[in-house]
């Protein structure tokens, strides 16, 4: 594959909600995940663990995503919206953030940063 | 300031397609802007030529900005809509790119790094 294909094939699965098939399939053993906050998370357990939880508190509806946009040799960005409903207080809403991905020549990607506003 | 009020006011400026008042007002003088295809760009007035460069051969009817998001101390993104005409082909068009940007503690933007795909 390519930089290209795997952003391609990024977006597509997370159009369709396949968020944790992606996170299965296409991250390194050792990526390092960066929240908004610049909190560092490192290994593919425990990145998707911390979706996991992320998502646990909530429903998720669906996503809507823009891109894929790319950066030199090795990087894709996405903008997500993210309809959710928080389980605390029924209040359904849509998240943004900018997500930005770097991929190696293994075609797999070593590291996501988030960015976002506020609560998440 | 703060990165916060540093990057809502870049916003709030670039929704009023106030973009070459951000430059002047807002880059530093040893900024970095980065390209899409990886090419670098040092200085603020080369950088501020290469956009000037960018719409000489179009018309720039507006952009709708979303964000900004946060990483990190020092970090923002937004995502660009930007609505031009390209004077070659008179096709008018909708442009799609995510910015990071990167502030120092003087409050000026040192890094920017353009995200988007194909032609631009």
């Amino acid at each position: 594959m390519s930089l290209e294909s795997v952003a391609r094939k990024f977006v597509e699965l997370c159009s369709q909600g396949k968020n944790f098939d992606v996170m299965e399939t296409m991250y390194a053993p050792d990526i390092v995940s960066v929240e908004g906050d610049g909190k560092e998370t490192k290994g593919k357990g425990p990145v998707i663990q911390k979706s996991r939880d992320w998502v646990s508190d909530k429903i998720f509806h669906g996503e809507k995503v823009l891109g894929p946009y790319f950066n030199g040799p090795n990087q894709f960005a996405v903008h997500f919206t993210l309809d959710i409903t928080r389980n605390a207080t029924g209040e359904r809403t849509a998240l943004q953030e900018v997500a930005v991905y770097t991929v190696d020549e293994r075609d797999q990607i070593t590291r996501e940063a988030f960015y976002y506003d506020g609560e998440h």
